[in-house]
């Protein structure tokens, strides 16, 4: 049975990037493109750029625009590509008028009753959404998916956290230009150069995990005690972020030990046959020289992030590089990924 | 006075890098280019495919290339640009016969008796040279800069550790193509891509500081106790390694603490006012997306490095970016920066 | 009733880019891959280093590869990936031994028995290989494709050609680092820079369209009476030419002519659906800035060319851009889409 | 004798690649720096987001930012680096008010009585001022130069024109992302691309060079009878336009005659020593591949072009590549040295 599904801000590249894999989705129906008021009433092709290197899917250019208004959109589901500062008012309208809202957005992410949803990491987050219904009334509810560079670190930590624990962290992103939006990195900015700094990105990367490892006492989430620390730089890779992990774990543990957690973790997604969940949500490789995200990015459709390069640190017990797809498994993928198990564990379909 | 210098490996990138700081410097006269045996013999300009953006200064093109034999050369001082098998025996022939070898090779960094020098840094550690004359029964010796990626973190590290002490050091580098010599990274491996591996590079990195931060005892050098943990990774960048650094501190400190420190910092090659030194070996910036390879690796005339973002860090004490031109102050002006010293200090010229 | 076939020069990246298509092709078999001396005993997995961005495709990796010997070749058809000079020897030996030779080398391509073929194009020329079997005694044959950047220009004139006559074609070209192989172009070379030269390319575009677009006389090829002149670039993208055509043709003709008989010419590859023949050899897209390498050189599994900014020329009569798919439509497709038109027309399976 | 100078525009990257060529300038004193209403009032160095490599040179940081209203500049000669929208109505307020401005907009190129100039070209059409004076009752005047892509492409062919005429031209451009502006270029666009457009650039390129080469009878230009076909492409490259020229010339020529005249070129700003003339305009390079941008774009500090390739045409007559800096001699230098001209030919200075 398919149920209804809408795009909030379908023309920007990351709403772009929802549209093909809803395209023939076994579960869901793309009933609804929704963007701002400028574009409403438009044939979608002529209210977006396209931007991706994919063709747009046949049949999807006519569709007329509609504004992110409630009544205009008609779904079950609606996935928030927007902006978090247009976020901030359109989201918890939606969630008042009835509809999930599963969204990639940074503004509800912390919020003590939102859930922020990696499936194989904490789906048992998803129980949070009755004790949001009732904080706020709400027919509907807010889901979230973490930052992008959050989901490559936490997504290949899982496995070590559950097995060994982890006390400290240290992240050093490589992060692609995708991530900034099509318009937000100028060629003249990046070409033969780094920017050592991404606006928000640490923080996010120093805080979600600790919301996502944590437990849900049937409250509230008791957050994770771990720490992490972050240092981002945007790099000249179009799609991809690429990660150096250091971890310091609770219980001791070798660089093998690691290797085979990561190998070895399938999570609900997995048993459930989600749609878009891949075969292995952590793909390790044994070559010196990977991951590269020119070469890895496509892995397992751009769901699996591949780890590569464990071995033991010096000072922590051992370290990593993880790369991952931004757009994908780090943005309107994981936003999908989130809404599948919800129609299997929520709406218990 | 002048005294003559000659480079070894002049053919290579390196080698090149050589050859424009030698022409019209006061202490030196560039008198010798010696190569492998099938450039000896032809005039440089058909020896070598001058690769640098600069053009080839007047006048060099026309020196007949010699071999690298002591018995060749006619100098005071060899800069040695050599791969490092070739430096194995060809550094120390030149050292038994004579000559002061300034070199760039990793081959005898490491030497119990050998110098591996930052002007900046550990100045005092020439006077290892009489020992290694002593134990070697050689008329010259060899004295050696560090890897590229390593003279950009201790520099910049150098006063935080006189003031504060430093415990435990994180460096994930991002590294330009240059360091791999003209011919090293293919344009299809890295175009749209990181390569998260650099063969050797971070075990240099993570066992250099200790000597450079070491003491000399009048007999050898007592390593400093700190750890270093690295993660070396290779970006579309021409020219410039951009590091990321976390460090733990000994005394406490704040980001003001380490900031006014680094920008006092002025050492022997600014006293000395040697040629090549930097008015400031240390710049440091407060705009929040900068060092920038693009726009900061010429700073210093590519003998300053450049840092930035210095934070308070969530699990050790401070964290910060530091960019340097890899092929001048991580090459070539090191070694040539290395020569000005032991003019001033060693010949006492 | 699939042939067998084998790739000469496996190990190279034109040689990897013709396993994909072959695996589970439904004419051939690929039973032998083979290269130099060095590699052969070795299994395929180790005798190459895998650059394509796609993985290698499972249980390929297994198969030991042969020498380059007829003897040592089991197949009815052998794709040649061999740099010239060695296909100078290699190819007459294997047509010898009764083989059919499908060259994307360019040795024999000017040869005047050797079918240079686009199956678009100039399908007939097939008939020349009676000729070249009595002239030479062989059993077997040479049949070739042209150079990378002569296909995409030729086949887009060759509707142009047949409806209106072409007198001149100048043709500017941007062209993938791909084409020069994965170590042809060093990323020191070609960061931020165009090489405005490629060896020997332009005396390749400039002569062998003549060819394509001759007759076959039933004995041998009379030429195309027009002239190309050419200026061959390397600039910084992965794969797709992109060239700038201008044309003076015999008889007048509009930018809405040439774009109708771009989009209405389909040739014998498609009326005998060859597998892999694109539906349309030619796709004309009318925004202002297409074709695009990233964008469009997947078009046809990238045996597509896409033109785009058909428009009037104000010296010449018409001119356009075109782009196609260079390791493909320019390379490995090339070869087995020949190998495809010769099982239907000369093997008549 | 110094006269006051400013930058109309001075935020933009022109804007910004004006300033420091007049820092210290013999003729020049840089009196104003004025932009929109919106940076009026504002220190510089908060007015504007410095994108240049080179550092802004020390002092102009603080200068107070004035409208671009004749009555807030104090100065002799204004530089326009207005958009051409602006420039529509601002340049002829500076005119009228007594002004010289020497304009790199599009705006007013074409205008009968304005001169467009290249001071190697065609110094003597500055004569036309005393028309322009007299047509609109104007104090001042407004003195343009080309388009960036004309310049190179023009100043390559003046001294074959003059030795052998001309008739046809067809020029295919690959220009630097840095024409487009700081912001134009999205790195999502170009990177691994081509973008075969560029809006209203191949419309200057075929009519802006009838014009520079045409003779000024004393009333108005008379336009030189010759045609250019242009087709023009965006490539990864920072700085520096490479064109592929074809030439069909009047009288018959070799590759070496075209050479030679080349590199015998001198014109009035040699003789005249005009300071930032470069002592060859144009550089002829005998190396099979240059010239390419990132190694010849600072030729005579930028304002060089460097021309290399020349070689017989088999359609045409000789066929060659050119190239030179798109925002020193393509743009912000352009005007300066039109500017030097006025100084010394104009004012009598």
């Amino acid at each position: 049975m398919k149920i209804k599904v809408a795009v909030l801000g379908a023309t920007g590249m990351v709403g772009q990037r929802f549209i093909q894999p809803l395209v023939d989705h076994p579960f869901f129906e793309l009933s609804c493109l929704a963007a701002s008021g400028r574009s409403a009433g438009k044939p979608y092709k002529e209210a977006t750029k396209w931007v991706l290197d994919e063709n747009m899917p046949e049949g999807i250019g006519d569709t007329v625009v509609v504004a992110c208004d409630p009544k205009e959109v008609d779904a079950d589901i609606v996935f928030s590509a927007l902006p978090s500062s247009i976020a901030k008012e359109v989201e918890p309208a939606f969630a008042k008028a009835g509809f999930i809202v599963a969204s990639n957005a940074s503004t509800y992410r912390m919020g003590p009753d939102i859930p922020l949803l990696i499936p194989e990491v904490n789906p048992e987050h998803l129980d949070m959404i009755e004790v949001q219904k009732k904080n706020h009334g709400w027919d509907g509810c807010i889901v979230t998916n973490p930052n992008c560079s959050t989901i490559m670190a936490i997504l290949s930590m899982k496995p070590v956290f559950d097995a060994f624990g982890i006390e400290s962290a240290f992240v050093a992103t490589m992060q692609a230009i995708s991530g900034a939006g099509y318009s937000g990195v100028k060629s003249m900015a990046i070409l033969d150069n780094v920017i050592p700094f991404i606006g928000g990105e640490e923080d996010k990367v120093e805080t979600e995990g600790q919301k996502l490892l944590g437990k849900f006492n049937g409250e509230k989430i008791e957050f994770a005690d771990f720490k992490v620390s972050a240092s981002c730089n945007r790099v000249h890779v179009l799609d991809g972020h690429t990660e150096n992990v250091f971890l310091k774990t609770r219980e001791p543990c070798t660089p093998e030990d690691v290797k085979k957690v990561m190998r070895d973790f399938k999570a609900l997604p997995q048993e459930l046959k989600l749609p878009t969940a891949p075969e292995n949500p952590i793909i390790v490789r044994e070559e010196p020289d990977r991951p590269q995200p020119r070469l890895d990015r496509g892995a397992g459709n751009g769901m699996s992030v591949t780890v590569g390069r464990v071995r033991k640190d010096s000072i922590f017990d051992v370290k990593y590089t993880v790369m991952g797809h931004n757009t994908i498994r780090g943005a309107a993928g994981a936003s999908i990924l989130n809404a599948e198990l919800i129609y299997k564990k929520v709406l218990n379909l």
